[in-house]
């Protein structure tokens, strides 16, 4: 078994949600289509539907993000799940062992979900490999790997503005390198048939199998952002960086971060877009980020939509069966 | 535009909640009034009403405090609102821009209040000034400014042992300098027509500023609170003193600690009050505290139906437009 | 009034729910044939019924515990009650006075009920002494003294299996001096009349007054667990041991862990349990925790029915009154 196929269970329907990578197309289409359904939910006065109502999603957060927990337990608070928080630190339950006596005694519990946070990449496909049947994991980020419903997100996004893919010149700037985000983005932009994907960032950032991901590789962010469609700027993350990867801040801004003059670059219509949080004067100058070009707010919007587009779909496949 | 105006509407509809000070005595009426229906419903076995089914209220705490928090989720929880707990520690977002930003996310998950406690003055006010249209701002406590609910319930609570506000002597003890309860009373007190409010405390703890806000300051406390009918103690903040504001507990117990044999001078019939936690033997003596005048208690039980009517009025007020 | 008629109210009907030892048969019968119930909900797809809609339940935890609180969270919000989590840092609240106090103030908020975890033996008992009328207090485990929900839960997983107490040979192995739930488990047992109990373990770790409780002591294990039809294993609490009570984890698990080998010496379908979570290698084998004899994992799903049937039972009363 491959690790695309443990997403899906025997009757072909998605179970998990841990990659975009090698989804069918008509999946990734069928979560757009469901998230448009779910973009009026969060519109109303009333923000629920009782579609999950009496099950279970646990949020097993082994690395902190109020931000990224918050979305989920809207997300599944607005399809009327119960939901139960639990933050683990990792360094007590660095024994496999431990975590998956852990789960066992969730599931258990009767739990529905596991909606996974852990900074080790491959964490919540290993958690989807030992779960049992009737659970399903999606993946809220893990290490540098995916960050799928971030990628999902930003294609939902694109989608309404720019709605045919083929037609498509997209740049992801930044630390690609460290970034789950990019990877999820990548994923899902090759898929739904972007025909160019350029990665713009310092030799230091972009990862040595950029080519074979299918993207271009620019270090010249005025080359690389030329006559784009949509421009994906990435978070810096310096948590993430060790030691001499980078110059400076100012230099970085002055070299890669998004300004209204960069901007005239790309194509006159193109979005911006940041899966957030924005350091302002960093990767993108304030006035960019709030100006009329950037969709960054409307990602966060959609995130909820696309969230509970995906777990109405895995766990509503038991109630069709 | 006033700071008094920010709370209304273009239809002059309450819109946020953040002081007391400069609000229309029908606004106060009508909370008060609004207040009572909610009574009910606490002393009922099925202690929920849907009036906020679908809504989201954020408690967006930058300053810890389980009791304050445990009033606003359980009012929220009982108007059936989804509630979201942010705790965020200020030493992270100290910078206004990441602030501004956090808020605009929230925003965009179609979060609809927000209730907000901070130890700078004027943070939920700031936070009012920055929201979408769609968004409501409750003040939990801001600095010494104000705590408007704690306020509402105070004055809630004399009402329903002393319906004439007119007729009303009343005392508030303590350490009014450092005390957001104490400002939101006198303001609630004032607008209510309470003709003799008096402030009682030693000059290191009254405001310079007493004698415009309306109030009559005493410094013997024997001759402050007598006669009066409504004795309101305040915490001794002693986290906020600083250097050698005060003797010594002791000395401050003898000299503004309220006794039996103090509570004698004010009149027969007077309510003894306190917004909690109390210190025993410090700010007022236990066989008081739990005595036959005390009120104390049923500030917290009114607490509740004064958080349940304002978080209904100003939500409200969008089903009815 | 004795410590087990405080579980009672005026009208004979169960209000808290603090300790078995002294409970009558038919109480602990009505709870494992409620709990029976239950256990049809968690396996459904709605797994929530409406008999506690609009009850506050309090999971108030003086000792932290991410396991035991979820599990009383789960069974709250699957009655579709409202739960409020609060922490209490013991070293805050020492002062017997202000726990008081701020259980006088849950209680004007119309709490209905308190689960109470806590470190200090006889807590529960205590809080159960001061709440008002219309609280029940349900102990989550308070120091070595009882922990009554596991030891119920316990007992129902036995009847599941073995369901004629009166034909039983239970050992207990393990660290009984310092276990709650071995308590427990030995009132119910006794209770329902299992003819012989036995308590395993070294001297150190076997209470004085163990043959007061109706046990037989054994310091061998495979004399201990011959021929018996249940092993109850106790976790090794390692935070609970004080300097030389045990020699070594190793020698340990060569003496009283259970092990494949030693479980042979029991009926051959002798039943084993263990209250979570396991030490793999140290009080149990990973081979039999996970062998076809091991209920542990069953013992976690009867846990959520067992609190649903207790939580209901004692707060329904007040709907039947």
């Amino acid at each position: 078994m491959t690790k695309q196929d443990i997403q899906f269970d025997q009757a072909g329907k998605l179970r998990h949600f841990l990659t975009i990578e090698g989804l069918p197309r008509q999946t990734i289409i069928d979560i757009l289509d469901n998230a448009e359904n779910f973009c009026t939910v969060g519109a109303r006065t009333v923000k629920k539907v009782p579609l999950l109502r009496g099950y279970t999603i646990v949020n097993l957060f082994f690395e902190p993000s109020t931000r990224t927990r918050t979305t989920f337990e809207l997300a599944a608070k607005r399809l009327s799940a119960d939901v139960l928080n639990i933050n683990i630190n990792t360094s007590s339950t660095s024994k496999g062992e431990s975590l998956l006596d852990m789960l066992r005694n969730l599931e258990a519990m009767h739990c529905d979900m596991f909606v996974v946070r852990h900074n080790q990449s491959g964490a919540a496909h290993f958690i989807a490999e030992h779960v049992a049947p009737h659970i399903s994991v999606i993946n809220a980020g893990d290490g540098s790997h995916a960050h799928p419903t971030q990628g999902m997100l930003d294609v939902f996004t694109i989608r309404k503005h720019k709605p045919d893919f083929t037609q498509l010149r997209v740049a992801i700037v930044g630390d690609i390198k460290h970034s789950r985000v990019a990877r999820s983005e990548i994923h899902a932009l090759n898929i739904l048939g972007v025909p160019e994907i350029r990665a713009v960032g310092p030799h230091t950032l972009i990862p040595r199998e950029a080519a074979s991901l299918g993207v271009h590789v620019f270090h010249d962010m005025r080359e690389g952002i030329k006559d784009v469609d949509v421009i994906m700027m990435l978070r810096l993350q310096r948590e993430r960086m060790q030691g001499a990867m980078l110059p400076s801040e100012a230099e970085y801004f002055m070299q890669y971060g998004l300004t209204r003059e960069k901007l005239a670059l790309a194509k006159p219509d193109a979005i911006v877009m940041h899966p957030g949080p924005i350091n302002r004067g960093v990767e993108i100058e304030s006035v960019v980020a709030d100006g009329p070009q950037s969709v960054i707010l409307e990602q966060v919007t959609n995130g909820i939509a696309v969230r509970m587009a995906i777990m109405s779909m895995v766990l509503g496949r038991k109630q069709e069966a």
